[in-house]
């Protein structure tokens, strides 16, 4: 199946100059990287956009003590810097020291750069940020990251779907030792995180309960969730009343929360969460600094679980469900790299359910 | 082994008559009470002291959303109530349906109200708090969570330290999957919690380092702390001079926090928690509520675990120890059942390493 294919010398690239507004991006020729020992070059498909995109872009991160400093995640980016860490693609070269055929295999990416070898390697960077990512027409992947698909029934584009949005809400899952028959409620459940979490949640047999705006319940329900409670887009919907909805929704309590919202949500909602559940945050965009009563968590035994990303065992675990095509992915918008500008003021507007993606390449026929 | 004895009508209590100051707390002359299905009456020996009897006594507990309510941990107590949850002694009388032959035989308490009867079971009462307890000559348990520790070579007041304290101690090691050759902070290190949690650290391989006043330090290394920093009793030395002294004794960061201070001291040091570490709270004598940056948490996937004494696999393992002699409390002071006041005033004080232990019969001879 490998068959051999020019790789040019340069390519189109949005590449990220520094922290900034869109300006900060700017569409560049670039050469094509070279893939070292252990790593293949990649000729992107697809990739999909996520809020970390625009966060890093803007520095918006902070850094310890210093909440209002620029930052990406994990503290400095080096500039220039070609964001996207949503790849799907095809394997173009092998470096030196690759192991098995990879050459013209379809290929997902698992863009965590992890601080070990093992299962319980953290993820401490991310492709798109702290390497090149695949806003780009090629990318260069390390071989034991990249993962064969060409048997999943979904699309390119779908796959580029998974890596970021559902590998964090599969790391949430598994963090979160989410089982069957157990209720959980999922904040932002329109979102990329969100609406992966409604899905794998109830895919393996767990009660949704959904976080979401009005407009958005029926696809919220079409994407398994059992009850949708209303976060009403009016800003005068506290966080007291949303936490009266949810003991509504779920008058015998929770047992986990799914959560990329925080803010005063958290402290409100918290009272419903039972004895031995467990709370786990994957972002704030609702707030990062809240008031916590300790008691809450320690006379319940209660994890406020901090989770990043996923671990390998969990991405293993996300291909296989892309493989069988056990999740969906929803394709809310499509765009060409050359129109990323108008691809993240859409992404900003909110106003869709599903993924944004930059289509590079069409498989070849 | 089996002997029969005697158990008179009436025994000695201290009692429970309401929430308040030590006046509260009556001896009195009551009924032995009367094993049910599936109990036992056990002959207390001894009967340690803990935060938690002052605590409920005080009524200090609050409520949800109402945190200066008076209430137990769970919420309301029934009184008159006998307090006391650290109980060893000798089974003298089964109820019915009891499986075994345990008249005679010396035993220790798991004092936990189980909300299952699983491994997976949470406990969410307490005896002593939702039941009678042992501040009193005899105390009825369920003949399921009694443990033979006839081998065991620790003296019975050494037995009575580790329900509660190690219990707890084992509960927070085990919920934050404390490994050796892990770095780990142990807070409150002089109190019954943070000894016993120094110890099962150490006999695991943890490097333990521990935060106590300067006075314990000595009582501390002995316990197995590889290194000790000092929470000067001085209330001008801030939750910041703490966490740089951490970061001099920890450079690498922390792998874990055994801790039951909170309050401002968590925010501070949780920088220094490294990426994948938890910080296991069972307790927050340094102040319940805390400002918290969820980012610090999701970015480096922490988890704040909220930990309420242990479960029943936490317990078995709690007992292999105390037979098998790998630990070793100390008890630092032992008082009568009626000097209960003055055993009170002794532990409000503060200024010993170990348990305060009230000693009922002595063993038969």
């Amino acid at each position: 199946m490998a068959h051999t294919e020019t790789v040019p010398a340069d390519m189109q690239a949005a590449v990220l100059t520094g922290f900034g507004g869109p300006e900060a991006l700017e569409l560049q020729r670039v050469p094509v990287p070279v893939p070292g020992p252990g790593e293949v070059l990649v000729r992107v498909a697809a990739a999909a956009m996520n809020n970390t995109d625009i966060w890093t872009r803007q520095g918006a991160y902070g850094l310890p003590g210093r909440p209002d400093a620029l930052a990406g995640w994990r503290g400095p980016i080096e500039f220039p810097r070609i964001q996207g860490g949503d790849i799907s693609g095809t394997v173009v070269r092998p470096g030196d020291d690759v192991v098995g055929d990879w050459v013209g295999r379809r290929v997902l990416v698992d863009p965590a750069i992890y601080d070990g070898l093992g299962d319980d390697a953290n993820p401490i960077g991310l492709l798109g940020s702290e390497a090149d990512g695949g806003f780009a027409e090629y990318v260069v992947a390390r071989a034991d990251q990249i993962h064969d698909v060409s048997s999943s029934p979904l699309t390119d584009e779908q796959l580029a779907c998974l890596p970021i949005a559902y590998g964090t809400a599969m790391g949430m899952l598994e963090r979160g030792r989410l089982r069957d028959r157990e209720t959980t409620l999922v904040t932002g459940a329109s979102g990329g995180v969100g609406l992966a979490a409604v899905q794998l949640a109830a895919a393996r047999g767990a009660h949704v309960v959904a976080l979401t705006t009005p407009d958005k319940t029926a696809a919220i329900l079409d994407a398994g969730a059992a009850v949708v409670v209303h976060r009403d887009p009016d800003p005068t919907t506290t966080a007291a009343a949303i936490a009266a909805a949810v003991a509504r929704a779920a008058p015998d309590g929770l047992d986990a929360v799914i959560d990329v919202v925080g803010g005063p949500l958290l402290p409100a909602v918290l009272d419903q969460v039972r004895d031995g559940g467990r709370w786990v945050i994957a972002g704030a965009v609702g707030g990062a600094g809240i008031e916590l009563d300790l008691r809450r968590l320690y006379l319940h035994t209660i994890s406020l679980v901090g989770s990043s990303m996923h671990t390998r065992p969990h991405f293993r675990r996300l291909v296989d469900d892309a493989v069988t095509g056990v999740i969906q992915p929803h394709v809310a918008h499509r765009f060409s790299l050359e129109a990323i500008h108008a691809a993240q003021e859409a992404f900003a507007r909110s106003d869709y359910v599903g993924k944004i993606v930059l289509t590079l390449h069409r498989q070849p026929d």
